[in-house]
């Protein structure tokens, strides 16, 4: 394995490490996904490629209407921390499942994976009414594109006093998935969390996750940025235009220059750019023979990118590292990694 | 498709035929599989390609021992059914799964494959520590080897009064699962399925499963089959030798000469090899370009099989749908098939 081209790192970081890489904050979701063709798609009333939010009622008739299914573990930050974590990166996660099957699946998922993941389930009393623990129905069409139907279940409910602050103040990084900004409880985590890694000098990456958070939440994540509060920002190219309101790229990125420190932009087949204070750099996506199921992409290009920043890679090993393990988890059904990401980016640091 | 090399079928058959090609009986459960090395398999006191009824103890000790993993339905007869239903029989489905989130995965995956399924989920109170939906937790060697960890749950608790006598009579076929002889209740409904299914006129088709159920059942399996009670048998070659006590594989296969109308040997790499009443027939494996996951290579041979027999195709052809059936499944993760069957087995029938 090469040295890496850029350290970044001092001995006062050194000296600062805590028992973390990572911590994230995120839906705790188990995946329900089957392949459907794109007629079908459209006649079940989803927009292919996109995400919507469901109840218990449309979920039910969409599980209906689904085929023959297989199940594994998702949510976005949670994806990119089993990233990592394969990286060899230490991580923690914080989300809410419920005390119920899919969510023993949940967490004993993360916690194989070697993630510490501590936050209490909550109680199911299913008479009561009570949410299951969440999940995502994922339609594959052939060419691997997903359409995702979220029913968000007891994920929603995350408190606040799920954020233990000596955790977050313990890990280089704090990263938060855009989609938990959405219900009221974990949003206000999530500041909490914020508050304790500035407090402790830690970095806070964010990622928007989908235009209709976006369009929700737009005030809020400008109004973080302007504030300096968030170190890496990770978009894709739509979201980037949604939140500046810029529809060139180019215009747009640099409209974040002097605000955020770090900033990704994933870019689907055309690759992904970046800058990292006056650093720019780019790469294309990583070859695949075949796509199989793109839900999780952006979710392991993050994966990449913060392993190669936590170890101090240059910015082009940063997306070099984003575009293999996003080129992985693409290859197969699912949104965690299966081959042996360690050795696949062995060639890059 | 070329027409079928031999008919089988008669005027009198086609006005006996039912609403159903084949009602199986099997182990409703949800396979959880996650890949393992064999260092490790040997380590947690597994056999290598073995299957062990675990109770919720060892349960519980061997997933926490696991690596991240998927879920997807499984159960040997079940597996048998997909198959079926994909190749475009009509089927029917009698198992028992609790009211709980694992049996509506179960119950959602064999429905949305067309097979007919109505036994009433059994209620769990969790608290009175009744049983859940079972589950397999399956280890995959790197060359695809699977070694089996069954926890039956409520799969052991199937009554003599799911089976619906009419529904039994209605179909063509009855396929009986070997695994499901060994707890008390479901060998009652097994016999009083059996017994519907002879007085009318209907066929009983039985797999072996396992040495462990011919060790401890092998004694009713020959009253059985001495009582002309099976009509098709599936084994394996080390349950056919277990069955008969004959080491030598041509040798066991004559002894049942007589007794079963059709025998049906499966010898892995090595081919498959069956005859019907007179006659005799062999192939090898199908070519797999890299085996995955050998888990269902069993049943989706049978299914495979049982669509020619059903549809009155010659002995050979009978066996070469056996093995690409066998061979679609051994090439990905999971029990049920993937690709479309139907399409593959064109070129046979």
């Amino acid at each position: 394995m090469p040295a890496p081209t850029h350290s970044g790192r001092s001995a006062l970081d050194a000296t600062l490490d805590g028992t973390l890489d990572v911590v994230g904050i995120g839906n705790a979701i188990v995946d329900v996904m089957a392949p459907a063709d794109d007629a079908a798609i459209a006649a079940l009333g989803m927009v292919r490629g996109g995400m919507m939010l469901i109840d218990t009622e449309r979920a039910n008739a969409l599980y209906d209407a689904m085929g023959p299914a297989r199940e594994s573990s998702g949510g976005s930050a949670a994806n990119t921390l089993a990233g990592l974590a394969m990286l060899g990166a230490k991580c923690g996660f914080i989300g809410q499942v419920a005390d119920d099957q899919l969510g023993e699946v949940f967490a004993h998922d993360i916690r194989a994976g070697g993630i510490d993941f501590s936050t209490p389930p909550r109680r199911v009393n299913a008479a009561a009414g009570d949410p299951p623990t969440a999940r995502c129905l994922i339609f594959v069409s052939p060419d691997g594109q997903r359409t995702m139907n979220t029913f968000l279940g007891a994920a929603q409910f995350l408190p606040a006093a799920a954020v233990d602050e000596a955790t977050i103040a313990s890990a280089r990084v704090l990263y938060l998935e855009g989609y938990l900004w959405d219900p009221e409880e974990p949003r206000s985590a999530m500041r909490r969390a914020i508050a304790a890694a500035r407090a402790a000098g830690r970095e806070v990456a964010f990622t928007l996750s989908d235009g209709f958070v976006i369009a929700r939440h737009g005030d809020d994540f400008r109004a973080l940025i302007e504030a300096g509060q968030i170190d890496i920002l990770f978009a894709n190219e739509h979201e980037l235009a949604a939140l500046t309101g810029v529809e060139d790229f180019h215009d747009g990125l640099a409209s974040l220059h002097g605000k955020v420190p770090t900033v990704v932009v994933t870019r689907s087949e055309k690759g992904a750019h970046a800058f990292r204070g006056t650093e720019h750099a780019s790469v294309p996506a990583e070859p695949v023979d075949h796509v199989i199921d793109t839900t999780g992409a952006g979710d392991l290009f993050a994966a990449g990118f913060l392993f190669g920043h936590v170890r101090g890679g240059s910015l082009e090993a940063c997306l070099r590292l984003g575009a293999i393990c996003a080129g992985e988890v693409i290859s197969h059904y699912g949104a965690r990694p299966e081959a042996d990401l360690k050795r696949l980016c062995a060639k890059v640091m």
